[in-house]
C-alpha cells in the first residue's frame, strides 16, 4: 500500500511526476461519460511506458479463446474491450524537438481530476534537450450532456526562447488491445477523409462488424485571442491529423481547443454514421468550448446532489467515497439497456466483457439507492433479454429442459471467458441473478418484474439447479460436485456451502414467484406456463425434495458452516502468519499452492450470510465471521466491503473501517499492485454499501427502511441521500445523533435500532444512537 | 470401432483409396528408425487433406503455452515435436497434368506396410482428367542401418499414352506444425544450395538453435535401364528441386531413386553439418539402392527374431502384436540416451514432448523383457540427468530442500504442458519413476544403479512427497490434496488413492535405498549424504510418521480402495449404461459433465494394483477390478493393458482378451477415432505386458522368472522370447502345454504356477498347464 496521490475532498491530485507510476494514473485520472471513455493518456506525443485505452460502451471483439487443450464446452471466443481510435493527439514542437515528458525534464507538474465536474487537467514546465522551456496546461473532458462527444484544450507558453511552434492534433486508429490474445489487430479501416478543417476517420469491427467514426476539429488562440492558422491535411490508414506552425516568442501562449465527435453503430446505421459524426462536431463548434464545458459541469453537480456521501473529519475517506461514486457515475448511466457495468468500465482493457455477476451481487443496491428504480429494472430486464443465450450456454453443457446457466463473462448473453475452470464451475454467479430479483423487489416494492420476465429467468435458473445437483447414494441426500464458489483460490470443490445454499434458495424462490404470479396475474400465470411448458405440480415437487434434503457441509462443534466439503482437511494457517513479503499471494504463490492452502480470495460462506443474513442468528454470523475473516486474503476486490458490512453489524468497528479503506481507497492506494491495469469499477459499489449498509446499517425489511448506525471513530459525521420508494430520504449520523430528513415524497415510517418513526416531508428526525459495542 | 486395414500377419494393407481414412493412414503406415520418421504421407502432390509429418530426434520447439490467464508456475512453453523438412517429394507430370490422387481416379490402389523389413509401398492404376493413365509403384524406407538416410523408388508406367513425363525432386522446408499454438512458423532458413546433382538445404529452429540440413540426390531409370538426364535446379527460401523430363510412352516405365541424407546440431557441430550431410548422400550413392535396402531389411529380421511374439490361430491378434512391437522399434533403439518415447513417435504432432510417465509406468518393461538391459538402464539415466531440472520444477512451485518434481511432458527436464491441471497436479508420475527403479533391480538384479544415480533420483522424490501432503487436523492424519491420478477425468481431488500409495511407497523405498546403499557401498553413501545434504536421521523418521499415518481412502463395505475421497458421493452408472451414441464421451460431453461423472479414463486404483499387486490379497483386486472397471471407459490408451493384465490374473479370460484386442489394435481399429492424429506408441508397450503379463502370467519375484500361462481361446499357441539377467528364454503356450527353453545362457529355474523347474542351455522343459478358472 503507498499513498501516492494527495488527500483531497474533491480532487485526485498528483504532484510531480514519476514516469513509473504513469501506467497506474492514466487509470485513476481515467474520464468516462457512460457512453465512451479513456484512459488517462497524455495528449502530447509519449515515449514512456503508457497502456492506451479509448473505449467505446458496447463496441467488442470477440478474440479467439486462448487454452491449452480444446475440450466440449469451452467458450469459443473471449469478449474483448476494444481498445478504439484514440482521438487525443496533440502533439506539440518547438523548433526541432518533440515534447515528450519521458524525454524532457519536467518540474512543477501537477495532474488532477476533478470529480465535482469530470473535468481533467494537467500543468507542468518542460526543459527541452537544447534548454529551451514550455509551460504547459492542459484541460480534457468527456461530455455527460452530449455523450458523443470530447473536448480538449491545450496551451503551451514560451518561458524563454522565441521559435516555431507546430502543434499536430490527430486520431489515431492504429491501435491494438495489449491483451489480445493473438496479438490480432481487431479493426479495419472504412475511409479517413478530411472536409475543410474537419477531418474524419471510419474504422470496423473486423469480426462483428461495429462500426466507429470520429472527427475532429481544432480552432486555435494566440495569448487568448482566436488566431486563425491555415492547417495542413494528412491523411494515411487509420490516420487523420491537421498540423499548424507559427512563431512564439518569450512569454506568448499558444492554445489549441480541440473538438472530437464519436459515434457508433450502436446508435446509428451504417449509413447515417458519417453525418451524424459531422453534425456531432458542427453543433459543438457552434456552442464553443467554454459552453461545453459549463453545461457538462453543471450536469456533474446536479448527479452530485443525489448521489454525494459527506463524511467529515476523514478527508482520505471522503476523498475515496467519492471516487468511487464518480468512477460509478463515469462508467454507467443507465441510459441504454444494452450496457452493463463493465469490471474495469473505461479504465483498462483486462477481464473483457461488459458484465460479471458484480452487477447483480453489488451494483444493483447502489443503483437502488442512488437512482430512479428504473435503472435497476433495467439491468434486470438485461438478464432477462439474455435468457435464451442463458438457456443456450446450459445446453452447451448437456443440460436440458430450458435450464438456464448464465454466463460468468458476457457482452451480448453468451459466455466468453477464457477459463473453462471458471466458466463451467463458477455457477453460483446464477443465484446472484436470481438474488438481484429478490433485492429489487424487496428494495421498490414493485413485484410487477415478476410476471414481465422474472419469473422467466427464474424458472430457468431453478431448473438448471435442480438439474446440477445429484443424489448421492452414499450420503442419502443431494449434493453438488466440481463448482468454484466466490473464492476462486478454490476450483472443482464438492458442495461450496454457498453455492449449495443460494441454489436451494432459488429453487425456494422460483417456486414462490410462480405462485405469487398465479395469485396476482393470473394470465401472466398461464402465460408463463405455456412459453417455460412448465409442469408445475413435478418440478416444484422436485425442488422441494432437493431443498429439504440438500447436503450442507458444517462443523458444529466450531458453529461455522464450511466454505466446502473438506474445508477442515486443509491445514489451517491465518494471514496473520504470512510473512508480509508472500502477499498478495496470487503473485507470490504457485497456483497450486494457493489452491491448496486454506486462504480465501474473497468472501464465500461471508457472502451467503450477507446475501441471507435475515436467515441466521447473530451467533452464527459472529462464528463464521471470526473463523473465515481472519483465513481472507481479500485480493478480490470484491472482498472487503462485504467484511466491511458484516463486521459493522458485528460491532467490529475497527475491523469494519479498515475494510472500508480497504473496499474505498484500492485503487488509489494500489493495494493489490494492480491498478495500472485499471480500476475495479464494479466492487466500487460495494464501497458505496459499505458506508450505507455497513456504517448505516441500512436494511429493507417488510417494506421499511432501517438503520443501525455505527460511526467510525475517525469520523465526525457522514451523511447521504437514499432513494426508497418515491422518496428521497436524507440521511446524517453524527457521533451521538442520527438525523433524518424527508426530501421529497410521501410520508415514510423508518425504523432505527428497532424504533420506529414516521416522517413527513419537509421534516426529519433526531434520533439519539449509540455506536454498536465491539 | 472399425476394421479398415486387411488382416495380415506380417504386413499392414490398405486396399482401395479412401480419401477420408488418408490422414488415419497416414499415422498407420509412418516409418521411423529411431533418430527420424516421418508419417506417410504421398511422395507426389496431394491437394486432399493431410497431417504433413517429418520429425527428427531430439529436435522440438518450445512454443509459448496457451493458457487463458497466467498464473504463478505454469509452465512457459509447450515443447512441440517439430515438423521439419519434408524430403518425400517426388511430383509427376504427365503432359501437362499433375498427379494427384484427389483429382484423378484411382484402381488397384493397394499401401502396404511389410512390417518384417520396415518398408513402405504402394502401387495403383490413375487416369488423369484427359483419359491418359499411369500405373505407379512406391517404396520407401528410412534406414535403420544408417539412421541419417532414407531412400524413395518410384516408378510410373505408360498404360495408354505417347507424352512427357516431368518428375520433379525435393525438399521442401516451407513446413509448419499443425498444432502451433500462435500458428506460427519455427523454421528459419540458413541456406539453400546445388552441388553438381544433388540439392541441399538448411534449417535453423527459431528458438533454440536447432540445425538440420537435408540433401538429395536421384537416379534414373526407364524400363528398368539407368538413364541419364541432365536435371533442372530450382533453389527458392527453404525449397530446393531437381526437375526433369523424358518422353514417355505406351507401356514405358520411368523410375526414379531417391536418396536422402539428414542430419541435424544433434550430432554434428554446425560447422560438421554441411560435409556430413554431403557424405552420407555420397556413401549411399556408392552403394547403390538395392545394396541400401537388403542391409536395412536383413537388420529388421535380425531384430524381429529378438522381440517376436508369435501368436497362431487368430491372424488379426498376430498381426496386431507385430504392429505393437514395430511401433515400438521404429520409435527407440536405444542408441541416444539423450532421447526417449514419444507419445506419439514420428507419427504425430500431438501431445508434444518426448518423455511422458508412460516410458516408465509402460515402456521399461518391453525394453527390459526385449533387449539388453543397458536400453532401460540408459531410460533410468536420462532421469537421472535431469534431476536438477526436476528440482528447479519444484521449487517453481515453492518446495524446498531440493525436492524433485519431474515433469509430465518434457524434451530437456524442464515442464512444457500447456495445463496447469496436468503440471501441477498429476504428480503421480513421479511415483512411477521411483517404481521404475525398483522395476528395473527387480528384473535385471542389478542394484548397482543405486548408488550411480538411482538414490539421489529416490531421495528427491521421497522429499517431494514428505513436502506434498499435510497433516490434517481434523483428520488426524496426513492427506495429500489437489492432485489428479492416471484417471484425468478428475482434477483437483483430495486423497487419490493411487497417488497416496505410491507416494507412501517412494518414501519407503528411498529410505530402503539409502540403507541399501550404506550396507554395500559406504563411500558411496557418504558422497550420497553430501550431495544431497541428507538429513538421515530427522528426515526418515519424517518420511516413516507420514507413512504410519497416511489416509487412505476407502469403502470397507464394498472392499475397495476409493479411486478419492468423497468418489461413492458421485452418481453411480456403470459403462454400459450409457447410450453408444455418448461415446466416447470426451467427443461428446462437455467436460465438466466428464469431471462430475464417475466415468473413468483409465486404471487408476487398478494401476496401483497393478504396479504393487503382490501387497494385496486376491480377493481385493478381484473385488476392486469389478467396481472399477466397469465404470471404465478406455478413453486412455494406457487403460486397457492394464486391465487386461488384471484380468488374466483374475482368470477373466473374456474380459483379458476384450482388452487384449482393444490395446493391440486401438490404433487399427481405431476405437477412439483419433488414429489421424497419430498413433499410440507408448501405450504399444502395454500391448506386449498384456501378452507377456497378461496371459503368459510373467512376473519376475525374489529374483525368479515366474508364469502363470492363460491362453484365449481364440488361440492355438503363442510363444516369444524373454531376455532375463543374461538369459534368453524362449516360451511357447499352447492350449495345455507350456514350453520353455534356455536359448542361452546359465541354467535357469523358472517358476511355473507355483512349481520350480530348472532349466539348462540349449534345453526345455514342457509343462502341463490349464488355464485359470473364470
Amino acid at each position: 500500500m503507498k499513498q501516492y496521490y494527495k488527500v483531497d475532498e474533491w480532487n485526485i491530485i498528483e504532484e510531480g511526476f514519476d514516469s513509473s507510476m504513469h501506467e497506474s494514473s492514466e487509470s485513476i485520472f481515467s474520464i468516462g461519460n457512460g457512453k465512451m471513455g479513456q484512459r488517462a493518456m497524455f495528449e502530447e506525443y509519449y515515449s514512456g511506458k503508457s497502456l492506451e485505452g479509448t473505449y467505446i460502451a458496447g463496441v467488442y471483439y470477440p478474440d479467439k479463446t486462448r487454452v491449452g487443450w480444446w475440450k466440449n464446452g469451452y467458450p469459443e471466443y473471449f469478449a474483448k474491450v476494444l481498445n478504439s481510435p484514440n482521438w487525443l493527439g496533440v502533439e506539440i514542437q518547438i523548433g526541432n524537438e518533440r515534447l515528450d515528458l519521458n524525454v524532457c525534464k519536467v518540474r512543477n507538474f501537477e495532474r488532477k481530476l476533478d470529480m465535482q465536474h469530470a473535468l481533467l487537467s494537467r500543468k507542468f514546465i518542460a526543459a527541452f534537450p537544447s534548454g529551451k522551456e514550455v509551460e504547459v496546461t492542459t484541460e480534457r473532458f468527456v461530455s455527460r450532456v452530449d455523450d458523443e462527444l470530447g473536448c480538449i484544450r491545450y496551451s503551451v507558453k514560451a518561458l524563454n526562447f522565441n521559435d516555431t511552434i507546430i502543434c499536430t492534433t490527430s486520431i489515431n486508429a492504429n491501435v491494438k488491445n495489449k491483451d489480445a490474445n493473438y496479438d490480432e489487430v481487431f479493426w479495419d479501416s472504412i475511409e479517413e477523409y478530411i472536409q475543410g478543417e474537419k477531418a474524419f476517420i471510419g474504422v470496423r469491427t473486423k469480426k462483428l462488424g461495429f462500426e466507429v467514426y470520429e472527427g475532429f476539429t481544432s480552432t486555435y488562440k494566440k495569448n487568448g485571442e482566436l488566431f486563425k492558422l491555415v492547417p495542413t491535411a494528412t491523411k494515411k490508414e487509420k490516420f487523420v491529423s491537421f498540423s499548424v506552425a507559427t512563431a512564439l516568442n518569450e512569454n506568448e501562449i499558444f492554445e489549441v481547443q480541440k473538438y472530437v465527435s464519436v459515434v457508433s453503430s450502436m446508435y446509428y446505421s451504417d449509413a447515417q454514421l458519417k453525418h451524424a459524426c459531422n453534425e456531432k462536431l458542427d453543433a459543438a463548434l457552434t456552442k464553443g468550448y467554454n459552453q461545453l464545458l459549463s453545461e457538462h459541469a453543471v450536469d456533474w453537480e446536479q448527479l452530485w446532489e443525489q448521489c454525494d456521501v459527506r463524511i467529515s473529519g476523514d478527508a482520505a475517506a471522503q476523498q475515496a467515497i467519492r471516487f468511487n461514486i464518480f468512477q460509478l457515475n463515469q462508467t454507467y448511466t443507465g441510459r441504454d439497456h444494452r450496457l452493463n457495468i463493465g469490471p474495469k468500465g473505461f479504465t483498462g482493457e483486462k477481464y473483457g466483457g461488459s458484465t460479471y455477476w458484480d452487477t447483480e451481487a453489488y451494483c444493483i443496491p447502489f443503483y437502488l439507492g442512488t437512482n430512479h428504480q428504473k435503472v435497476a429494472r433495467q439491468l434486470l430486464q438485461y438478464r432477462y433479454n439474455q435468457l435464451p443465450k442463458a438457456i443456450e450456454n446450459a445446453e452447451k453443457l448437456g443440460f436440458k429442459n430450458s435450464a438456464a446457466l448464465y454466463p460468468m463473462v458476457t457482452m451480448n448473453g453468451e459466455e466468453c471467458h477464457n477459463e473453462w475452470e471458471i466458466t463451467f464451475e463458477e455457477i453460483h454467479r446464477n443465484g446472484a441473478i436470481a438474488y438481484a430479483i429478490y433485492n429489487y423487489i424487496n428494495y421498490t416494492g414493485d413485484a410487477s418484474y415478476l410476471w414481465e420476465g422474472g419469473s422467466e429467468v427464474l424458472i430457468g435458473i431453478a431448473r438448471f439447479w435442480a438439474q446440477r445437483v445429484h443424489w448421492s447414494n452414499h450420503k442419502k441426500q443431494y449434493v453438488m460436485h466440481g463448482v468454484t464458489g466466490p473464492n476462486e483460490y478454490e476450483n472443482n470443490v464438492n458442495n461450496n456451502w454457498y453455492t449449495n445454499y443460494i441454489a436451494c434458495w432459488c429453487m425456494q424462490y422460483a417456486a414462490q414467484a410462480i405462485n405469487e404470479v398465479k395469485e396476482h396475474y393470473e394470465k401472466a400465470y398461464e402465460a408463463l406456463v405455456v412459453k417455460t411448458k412448465l409442469n408445475e405440480a413435478e418440478e416444484l415437487k422436485h425442488w422441494k425434495h432437493i431443498c429439504d434434503n440438500m447436503f450442507y457441509p458444517q462443523s458444529d462443534e466450531l458453529n461455522i458452516f464450511l466454505q466446502q466439503e473438506g474445508y477442515l482437511d486443509k491445514e489451517q494457517i491465518l494471514v496473520a502468519d504470512l510473512d508480509p513479503k508472500e502477499r498478495p499471494i496470487n503473485q507470490k504463490w504457485s497456483w497450486d499452492r494457493i489452491l491448496r492452502s486454506c486462504f480465501i480470495k474473497q468472501a464465500d460462506v461471508l457472502q451467503g450470510l450477507y446475501f441471507f443474513e435475515d436467515h441466521f442468528d447473530t451467533h452464527t454470523l459472529k462464528s463464521n465471521f471470526d473463523y473465515y475473516e481472519p483465513r481472507t486474503v481479500h485480493e478480490s476486490s470484491l472482498s472487503p466491503c462485504v467484511h466491511s458490512i458484516l463486521a459493522a453489524k458485528l460491532g467490529y468497528e475497527e475491523k469494519a473501517y479498515e475494510m472500508y479503506l480497504r473496499t474505498s481507497r484500492l485503487d488509489l492506494d494500489d493495494y493489490n499492485h494492480e491498478a495500472h491495469e485499471g480500476l475495479h469499477i464494479t466492487s466500487m459499489a460495494g464501497t458505496w454499501m459499505s458506508v450505507i449498509q455497513g456504517f448505516g446499517g441500512m436494511r429493507v425489511v417488510n417494506g421499511k427502511l432501517h438503520f443501525a448506525p455505527m460511526i467510525p471513530k475517525q469520523w465526525a459525521s457522514f451523511s447521504f441521500n437514499i432513494r426508497f420508494r418515491g422518496r428521497v430520504v436524507h440521511v446524517l449520523i453524527g457521533k451521538h445523533e442520527l438525523t433524518i430528513e424527508l426530501l421529497s415524497g410521501d410520508k415514510i415510517e423508518v425504523v432505527v435500532n428497532n424504533t420506529s418513526y414516521t416522517i413527513s416531508e419537509k421534516d426529519s428526525a433526531h434520533i439519539l444512537h449509540h455506536s454498536k459495542p465491539n
